[in-house]
C-alpha cells in the first residue's frame, strides 16, 4: 500500500501548537510566509509518495550488495536520491549564503517525516549528509564550508558519521582510531570503524566521512577526541577529485531491517593511512560529534514517527478491506475488522501515540528554530533550554513507540502481517533499529537524567511543569474539568519523580539510573499528552470550520487520557520504588 | 550460543507450584514417580540441546524450499525429526494402549518449552502432531486411533490442523471446503486451505490432514462445519501406502520468522477430490477442532516462555562478554555492560517476566492432569475450570510477553542485535508469529471475556480470586505483609474489572470487549504474580539448602512485584474507563 502523506495534522500541529507564525516572523525567515508551509508540505508529499515511497519495499527485497570493495544500492535508489538533491530537500534548512534554503526546521523536519515514511533506507542517507552539514557550520573553516557543504547539498557527495568501532560502541572513551599530523597540516587516518550507515554506495561520486580518533599524546578517553573530514575522494583545490584516499569498505552488515541501507565497516589507512584534515581544535572531537548527534538524534525520533504513521496507514487500509467476523451489534454478514473492538484500539492506540509524538516533535523543532534565530536572547536561552531537554525525550520516546506501533500494525493484519509481502513485517523490522542507533534508548536516559534534569538542579523540568499548569488552567477555562485535573496527575508524576532523582541521584545513584528509561518513557507520555490537550483547545477553538477533523482530534486526545495517559502513576511508582529490587540481583546470578 | 535448558527453575516450580507429587499420585500415573521428572528432563534438555538446538540459526539462514509441489526442509531437520521420533518424545502425554509413554502433562510441558527454545521452527511439527492425536483420542472411532496415532507417535506421519481459508481466517463460519459423501462412506474434499503449518515436508512419508469442511446441506456457520481426515497417501488395510491423495502443496509463504518450518497453501481437490474419512460426528467439527485448539494454544503459550528463555539466555551471555563505559559506582576501567543500571533492569524485566509465565503455565498443566485423571470427580471439575480460564490467559499473555522479552534481548545487544548473526533478531522474527497463529490475542481475550468470564456469571474468575486471597493470608503469616497488600491491590483491580464486566456486558458490549485485551494482560500479571508469591513462601522454606538459587528467586519476585504489578491498577482503569473513547472514532475517520 502507497504512503498518503498527513499533511493536515501535519499543518494543525504545526499552525496550532508549534506556533508557525511566529517561527516565520523571525528576521532569518524573512522570505517564509506561513502560507510557504503548505506548499513546501505539498510538493515533499508528492515527491515521497511518487519517487521514495515505490522503491520502499523493492529496497527491502534487493538490498544493498557488496562486492570487492564496491557497494551497490537497490535498484533505482541512485535516481531517486539524484532527483531528490535536485529538487533542492537536501539543502532545507541549510543557510542560503552557501545555496541553501534556508526554511524553517519547524517545516523542514514535516518534509523529513514523510519522506522517512516513504523510505527510511533511502532516507538515512540525507539524514547524515545533513548532520555533516551541520557541524561543519558550527565549527568547520569556511574553507571546508566552502568546499563541502554545497556538494552534499547537491547531491555530489553525501556525508557520514564515524564513532563506533568494534571495541567503542556507546562508550566513545574507548576509540582507538590513529591520527597522525603530516608535515602539510593534514593527517593519516588509520584504525577500523563499523556500523556506517552509507559508508559506502554508489549514490555519489564522493563520500565525506567525518571521523573521531586520537592524536598521538592526546588525553585518555573522550578528552581526547579529534574530528577529522575524510573524503572517499581527496578533493583538488579547484573541486575536482584527486586521489582515492585509503578508506575501504571491508563488508556490509546483514540487518535485520532497512536493509537497502548499506552499514558498512570501514578500514582506514590500510595503506599508509587516509589522508583526513581536522575539524575545529584538537581534543574538542566528542563536543562537535554531539553537534551533529543532537541533530541525528531528533531526526531519529521523527524516523519513528514517520514508521509509525506508515504503520498506521497500512493497517487502517487492511482492516477496512479485511471481512471477518459478524459486528458485535448484530450484522447479517460478515464485516470489515475495523468495526471490532479490539481492531479499534489498537488502531487508536496507534493513532493516538502518533499524533502525541508528532505534536512534541515539531514543538520541539520550533523551538529549535526560537534557540537559534529569535532576536530576544533570553527567548533564545528558554527555548535552547526546552529543545535540550525534549531531544532525548523525542528521541527515546518516539522510537520505542515506533516499534510498539509498528507491531500493533503487524497484529492488526494477524497472519498476513507475518507474510512478507504486505509490508507490515518490513516496518517491523524497520523499525527496530531506531531505539538502537545515534544512542540506545538508555543512552537518551542517562542524557535525560544527568545532562538535561540533575544537571540544572532540575530548573529545565520545573519550567515544563509549570508550562503544564499553563494548559491545566486553559481546559479548566473551557470546560475540559477532568482532562485538566489528569494533566495534573501526569504532571505530579513528573514532579514526584524529580523530587526523588534530585534527592538520591548522589546517594542511590545506581538505583535512579534503573528508572532512567521508565522516566523518558513517563516524560514522553505526559509531553505528548500537554501537547495534546492543546489541541483540543484549539480543536474546540475551531470546530465549526471543520467538524469532523477536529471532533477526530478531540476523540482521539480523549483516548489518549484514558488508555495511556493513565500509565502515569505506575510508572512514576515504579521509577521511584523499583530501583533496589533492579540492582539487586548479583551478577553472577543471572 | 547454545541453549541451556533451565533445569533447576523448571523443577522448583514442578515440585513447589504444581505440586509433582499430587500429580504423580494419580493412579493413572502409577508409573511416575516424581523422581522421574528429573530424569526426564534431563533427557529433554540432553537431546534439545544437542540435537535440536544446532539447527535453529542454520535453518533460518536456509529455510525450507518449494520446487513442484515438494517441500525440501531445512538441512538436518529429517533427520532430527526422525531422532526426536526415535527417543520417543513425540509420544510422551499420550496412552500407552497404543504405544504412547503416559506421562503426565506437566513433565512434557517441562520438555517441549526445552524442545521450543532449542528450535521454535523444528518443534512446531511434533506440537501439530500432538493436536492430531488429541482430537483423535476424543473423537476418532477406534480404527482411526490404531491406525493413525501410532504412526505420529513414531514419525512415520506428522498431522496438520487445517482450519483457515483465504476468506477465513479467525471466522469459522465462512470456511468454504466441500465434503461430499462417496458410496464407500468415505468423502471427497476440495477447496482451498492457507497457513498450513508443515503441511507438506519430507520429514516423513506420510502427513495426516485434519481438515474442516462442509458437506452439501450442512447448515450455515459453524453448526454446519464437519472435521475430515485426509491423509496425503492413502493408507491400504495392511498398514502400507496406497495412492497418492489428491491434495497438495501449491506454494510456502515468505515470512518474517520461523522460517525453517513451511507454511503451506494446500489445494485439496484439483483432480476430482481428495479422498477423506469424517472424525466424529458430522457438523460438530468446531468443537473437535476446539480439542486440538486448547491442547495446540496451550503449547503456543509454552513456545513464548521458551523463546523468551532463550532471548534472555542470550542477553545474559552478552551483557557479561561485552565491555563497554565504567561502573556508574566508578571503575578504573571499563566493565561488562551487565552492571549497568538499564541493562539490569531490562535482564530482571526478561527473568522476572519469564518465570512468572512458567509459573502460571505449569501451574496450568497440573490441573490439566488433574482435570483428566483425578479420582475425584469434583476435584476434576474444579481443575477443569480453572485450565479453563488459564488457556487464553497462557497463550495470549506468555505470547505477548514473549514478544516484548524478544525485543528487550535485541536492545542487550545493542547494535549487534540488529545484525543477524548474533541471534538475538531471529529470536524477535520467531517470536512475533506467537500472538497471531492458534487464534490471535484477541481471539484468546474474547474467549476470556466471554466463555471464561460472562459464561459462568464470573464465577471461575471469584474462584481464582479465593485462591489468591489463600496466598495473600499465607504472606501474611509469613512476615511478607507487603507483597500481600500489593498482591491483594492486584486481586482488587480483576475484582473491579469484574464487576464491570458483568454489568456492562450486554448494555455496552464493543465498549467491554475494547478492554478484552487489557483485560487478559491484567490477568496475566496477577496471576503471575500470585505464583511467584507462592515461589517466594516456598523459597523461604527451602532458603538454607541452597541460598544463591532460593535468594535469586527472592529478588527476581521483588522485581516483579515493584516493576510489573504495579501495571494492574492502571489496567484496571483503563479497562473501565477507556471503552468509550476506545469506539468512538466513526470508522470512515481513522
Amino acid at each position: 500500500m502507497n504512503y498518503i502523506a498527513p499533511i493536515k495534522d501535519m499543518l494543525f500541529v504545526m499552525h496550532n501548537l508549534a506556533d508557525l507564525s511566529a517561527v516565520c516572523a523571525l528576521p532569518d525567515f524573512s522570505d517564509t510566509e506561513p502560507e510557504l508551509a503548505q506548499a513546501v508540505l505539498d510538493e515533499a508529499a508528492k515527491f515521497s509518495q511518487s519517487i521514495f515511497s515505490p522503491l520502499n519495499q523493492s529496497g527491502d527485497q534487493y538490498p544493498s550488495t557488496y562486492k570487492d570493495g564496491a557497494v551497490t544500492t537497490s535498484p533505482g535508489f541512485k535516481k531517486a536520491f539524484s532527483q531528490f538533491c535536485q529538487a533542492g530537500w537536501q539543502s532545507m534548512v541549510h543557510p542560503q549564503r552557501l545555496g541553501g534554503q534556508g526554511l524553517p526546521r519547524l517545516i523542514a523536519n514535516a518534509c523529513n517525516e514523510m519522506f522517512n515514511a516513504a523510505n527510511l533506507s533511502l532516507s538515512l542517507c540525507p539524514m547524515l549528509s545533513d548532520g555533516v552539514i551541520e557541524a561543519l557550520l558550527a565549527v568547520g573553516s569556511t574553507a571546508q564550508q566552502q568546499q563541502i557543504i554545497p556538494a552534499l547539498m547537491t547531491g555530489k557527495a553525501t556525508g557520514t558519521m564515524n564513532l563506533t568501532e568494534p571495541q567503542a560502541g556507546s562508550d566513545l572513551a574507548m576509540v582507538r582510531t590513529r591520527a597522525q599530523i603530516q608535515e602539510d597540516g593534514s593527517y593519516k587516518i588509520s584504525g577500523t570503524k563499523i556500523y556506517i550507515s552509507y559508508g559506502e554506495h554508489d549514490l555519489t561520486e564522493n563520500i565525506i566521512h567525518l571521523v573521531l580518533a586520537r592524536t598521538p599524546h592526546a588525553p585518555e578517553g573522550v578528552k581526547g577526541i579529534s574530528l577529522f573530514m575524510v573524503p572517499k575522494w581527496l578533493i583538488n583545490a579547484d573541486g575536482s577529485h584527486g586521489q582515492r584516499n585509503d578508506v575501504h569498505c571491508v563488508s556490509i552488515e546483514h540487518k535485520l531491517g532497512i536493509k537497502a541501507s548499506p552499514t558498512a565497516v570501514l578500514q582506514f589507512g590500510d595503506q599508509g593511512g587516509a589522508t583526513g584534515y581536522i575539524v575545529g581544535t584538537e581534543n574538542r572531537g566528542l563536543e562537535y560529534m554531539f553537534i551533529m548527534m543532537n541533530t541525528a538524534r531528533f531526526a531519529v525520533g521523527t524516523q519513528g514517527i514517520a514508521i509509525a504513521e506508515r504503520a498506521y496507514q497500512n493497517a487502517v487500509h487492511y482492516a477496512r478491506e479485511r471481512i471477518q467476523g459478524k459486528d458485535l451489534s448484530g450484522s447479517a454478514t460478515p464485516v470489515a475488522i475495523i468495526h471490532h473492538p479490539d481492531i479499534k484500539r489498537m488502531l487508536m492506540t496507534m493513532r493516538a501515540t502518533i499524533e502525541g509524538a508528532r505534536a512534541i516533535a515539531y514543538v520541539s523543532a520550533a523551538a529549535c528554530d526560537l534557540a537559534h534565530h529569535h532576536t530576544d536572547m533570553r527567548i533564545r536561552e528558554e527555548n535552547r533550554a526546552f529543545y535540550a531537554l525534549m531531544v532525548p525525550i523525542i528521541k527515546g520516546y518516539c522510537t520505542e513507540m515506533a516499534t510498539e506501533v509498528a507491531s500493533l500494525g503487524v497484529q492488526v493484519h494477524g497472519g498476513m502481517g507475518y507474510i512478507e509481502e504486505t509490508g507490515a513485517a518490513q516496518l517491523y523490522r524497520d523499525a527496530r533499529i531506531l531505539s538502537i542507533y545515534e544512542g540506545t534508548t538508555a543512552i537518551q536516559a542517562n542524557d535525560l537524567v544527568q545532562r538535561k534534569t540533575v544537571h540544572d538542579g532540575g530548573a529545565a523540568v520545573r519550567s515544563l511543569c509549570a508550562r503544564i499548569i499553563e494548559t491545566e488552567t486553559a481546559l479548566a477555562h473551557h470546560g475540559k474539568a477532568a482532562m485538566a485535573q489528569q494533566l495534573a496527575q501526569g504532571r505530579h508524576a513528573i514532579e514526584q519523580v524529580l523530587t526523588y532523582l534530585l534527592s538520591h541521584i548522589d546517594t542511590d545513584t545506581k538505583a535512579v539510573f534503573a528508572g532512567s528509561v521508565p522516566y523518558l518513557k513517563l516524560m514522553g507520555i505526559v509531553c505528548c499528552a500537554w501537547q495534546l490537550a492543546r489541541a483540543t483547545l484549539a480543536a474546540l477553538t475551531h470546530l465549526s470550520k471543520d467538524p469532523a477533523f477536529y471532533q477526530a482530534k478531540i476523540m482521539t486526545v480523549e483516548f489518549f487520557y484514558q488508555s495511556i495517559l493513565v500509565q502515569s502513576s505506575s510508572l512514576a511508582e515504579m521509577i521511584i520504588h523499583a530501583g533496589a529490587a533492579t540492582i539487586a540481583l548479583p551478577t553472577e546470578q543471572f
